[in-house]
């Protein structure tokens, strides 16, 4: 099988250096071209600073940057976008006019209403939106966004929930790990001994997309669900994982064990269809008082599952319990490239 | 003017040196003997660790440290507990039967419907359910607690919202420091780079004490307060402060700018009668975005202040904020000494 | 090929707990036996606290506790012993008198004239001292130690440099993690935002165990290499992984790019044995001026390798390098287990 | 008494802002300037983010922060420079050739012949190297320039040794704060649960000024004192206070106890003329075993004195030890601060 080529827009950063990791030997998807901006392009990979671990792949480290604009990626057919939200809207733009099949991380077309925000296990059923965007924006490419990396894995956890019980209110506040801001991102004198209660523009965002991936695809658009959200967001000092304590008002009522049930049995498309990066399951439940821990379980399916545990009765709304996941891994570049393998084997990449 | 002689129970504990510290310069008391368990009596202060900066004061180096009985304290009129939950209800019982005045911080009593659990900018009017005690027990001391470090934050921030819109329900997520946990406490390799969504039965005591705290005198009882509330309690990388993000429901309905003011405007009685250790103001109001931080501003008003911040519309509730204190001064050992000194001022000390 | 039946004593510790681990899927033996004190014998292994990640291994979630005495480990031939220091002596020589092959990473054995001090990657010409250690003690079984965790990694990067140019002097200053101190260990408010500049009996242990362990086997007895040691050791706020800074002073000179060279050409035993754990190459050298650094080299060679950078001139002493490695795989449990697979490999365990 | 007016140049960064902090309420200088770059020029002070606590002090909220460049500073005469270093070389020459007296923190003129690099406990001695270099440059102004953070405590812990019994070789290893860096300097994702053994261009300045300041003014320059010295530098996660493990080799051989009795019985120019900040003692001593410790000891003397501990022998050399230090106070704006003061007392300052 000859695999896809794909580039990465923003390949610096460290979104960007995700997708390179985890593309890396990917069994259907070979990274052919890395993207940066002006100040990078025409540099080979390896002079730039490397943040994850373990070493920058051997593939890569070689490859020339290559300026961000659809002439320079001739020989991709999909890009996976890592580009900062201040030229993302434009550039994607271009590139899905120019026939690319784009999977952004990032924020600009996520609320647009012809643009799928998917989360495979949660709204795969969003993707035919794809065909809209094509005819109404006379386009041979495509853009996919994934969602904010908090609502991913919140909405991950309230999707059996909503499907079982239907959601009525939801209340989240999330404990966020630097990783979110990007790198250099948070300086050390801000969060050493420290939470910061506040993460700019992240609130609205987290009580906006969980709506549209639990909404509904009706005709032309996405019927956004009609529970009512309220999200406190904090920094903490953590690397990596964001953790969610999640108070919901239920339209039927169900008891911790039946919720637990619920989360247990989960199953969705990407599972049945073997999806390579798939987590299977998507939702680890955890079962002692207090799991999970953010980083004892952010690598739960390998970055790739929500992890929820402490379900118990909320004395105001219905249930309480916590959600965990890997933001970077499923909350970013991960969730972009899951969204590619289900379209890819739906054909919508040919 | 002649000091009145304290003894500290548990002075060895995290809280007993906090009481320790804030009790070595103090213009009305002056600590005449230290209590411990008996693996510690007889033993020089200075030989115990002391966990906290600066270092032990010079007055204390020397004392010897004594038994918890009620005999060994003979010296002494008030009495200040650190004493470890699990033999507090017992020795707390045993001083004040023998006329001792017992300021604790333990929580065994803090629920005893004739015991006052009381923070003075919240609750003063709350005393004279000492008399209530004394007379139903036959005691001619008395013991009066202070609230759980994180119910007392919260509770403070309530008070000026309670007094003046009515609270109807309350949701509170707590981001608490290891101190609360004592020391040794918190293992290093439990802490770092991670959250722990769970601390032993710390939310049924938040979803409690502030109820009764705001709750009014009525003949020989307090009737606590009627409105709902729900915790989740998280333990964090920080070292002192508890930062607590709250929404709540009120039965006359309030803008975030009516919230301020009332925040901003509030006095009790601590400062008309400006105690010794009471802060002033003991509301803190910060109007950055991104305040309060824990680190920045724990030590508000010596520590003994509660800050607030990011006062805002609530889409489920009506409104949310974040609360922030320090947990081993205001929450625990100061606010024990500030009930110490309100009592002194109103002659139930003698 | 049938395994070797191995008992794990102190299986509850951290270091125990790191043995299971890496036993959990050995080609070469099996765990069929757990031990600990009596406070915890005859408990299930997953009612005790697990701090590693990722989970406990299936295999030995349900196995009884045992209490560490050589009747009670009649099913296996092979003791690894993670035994607190205090009963170590003790229990080990019983062990090793009942027949056992006891391999220990505790203290007390260590510096014993006939107990093999071994590296693999270092000395394991110093096997034959186990014949001696039978006959002058009377045993079937024997002893052999690994060494101290922070002595491993020095003297695994001080080998090849003492075979090619022989040392003189070696100055040593490690920064070490919270790890080496167990569970629950060093305390969040220890550590902190600090430096702890002391480690007790730490550095006694690392000016002493190298020059045994690069002494030389003559006779009955080992020779000690007869270069000078001094250490500084400190607790630095790292969760696994020390890092050693090292000055030494050559009896023939050499320039750092010979050092290079000496350490990148460096090959044992263990490599050309292909032994199950060996880690190929065992020591890692890295490039950057930055590096090795702990949280990103730590799990060189699965843990198991000693990764070096920085190497340089010292105006006092003639080069100057920092040597990084994990302290309880390699530095610990898995010294251990190494040790084991080469004696397997050379016959001493039947 | 008429107090000097001083501006502080690069008021923004992270020492820019410690010398306003110190200078807030100085009996002796007043703050009646802010210098910043072209970037900040004309905006007020509390536009920009202050790093430090507590809050930003309200007599210089309302400041503008001016361009630095001599002729914006009219109403000063002494100038404290937290200049970086790319262009502090230029400036702080325009500033002293334009009749400033100029206190510098940054590196490029630390060591020209003609510049006094300065501790005022260690080498108050060298001030008449200002005429010199007033003379050779044709200024009427001067610079005074403070040492490197990390050289500063370990000058000032060498010199009483060196007083009395004379160095001949010096090892060092520091474990430095993140706030050496600046603000936001070191990323959370740096240094979080990782040690770094390397700070760019340190090792050279920590193995050059300590020989300065230790030297002997002669003539119309200092000889620069004769032992030798080795460094290694490595960045923990601390934020603020400077460790450093120092063995030292002497001419006359000394004893721990002597030493140990050096340090305590140091007495220098500063504590004499009590000058405002001068800590006193300069160099404190710590008995326990396992102290001094960077969180706990950094604000020893207010973060103006040296604190030492672990005083030994060294199987090498002679005495090992370690020396702690606060490097934004003492180690920067503060030396400065003190500087100046010595300077202004004994006439310099006009």
């Amino acid at each position: 099988m000859v695999k896809v080529k794909v580039g990465i827009l923003g390949a610096t950063g460290a979104v960007g250096q995700r997708f390179v990791q985890l593309l890396a030997d990917h069994p259907w998807f070979e990274v052919a071209a890395l993207g940066a901006s002006d100040r990078s392009a025409g540099v080979r990979y390896r002079e730039r600073r490397w943040v994850l671990q373990p070493d920058m792949p051997v593939a890569v480290r070689d490859m020339e940057l290559r300026l961000g604009e659809p002439d320079n990626f001739r020989d991709c057919q999909v890009i996976f976008s890592a580009t900062p939200n201040d030229v993302a809207a434009r550039v994607e733009s271009e590139f899905a006019a120019a026939g690319y099949y784009v999977f952004t991380n990032a924020g600009p077309h996520r609320m647009d209403a012809d643009v799928p925000l998917m989360i495979t296990d949660v709204n795969p059923e969003h993707a035919p939106l794809i065909r809209v965007q094509q005819r109404q924006r006379g386009w041979s490419g495509f853009i996919v966004a994934n969602a904010n990396c908090t609502a991913t894995h919140l909405t991950s956890a309230l999707k059996p929930l909503h499907d079982a019980f239907g959601l009525e209110k939801v209340f989240v506040v999330s404990m966020q790990a630097v990783s979110g801001a990007g790198y250099p991102g948070v300086s050390t004198m801000d969060i050493t001994d420290n939470v910061i209660p506040y993460i700019g523009n992240e609130e609205p965002k987290l009580e906006e997309e969980p709506r549209k991936m639990l909404g509904r695809l009706n005709g032309d658009g996405i019927e956004h669900a009609d529970f009512i959200m309220s999200a406190h967001c904090n920094r903490v000092h953590v690397l990596d994982g964001h953790m969610e304590c999640v108070s919901v008002a239920l339209r039927r009522k169900a008891t911790p064990e039946e919720a637990v049930e619920v989360f247990r049995s989960y199953r969705s498309l990407p599972q049945e269809m073997g999806l390579p990066s798939a987590p299977d399951p998507c939702i680890v439940v955890r079962d002692e008082p207090d799991r999970p821990q953010t980083r004892l379980d952010r690598m739960a399916g390998n970055g790739m599952a929500t992890v929820v545990g402490r379900i118990r009765r909320d004395p105001i709304l219905d249930l309480k319990f916590v959600a965990l996941g890997h933001n970077t891994i499923r909350g970013a570049a991960g969730g972009s490239v899951l969204n590619a393998e289900l379209l890819f084997q739906q054909g919508y990449i040919r």
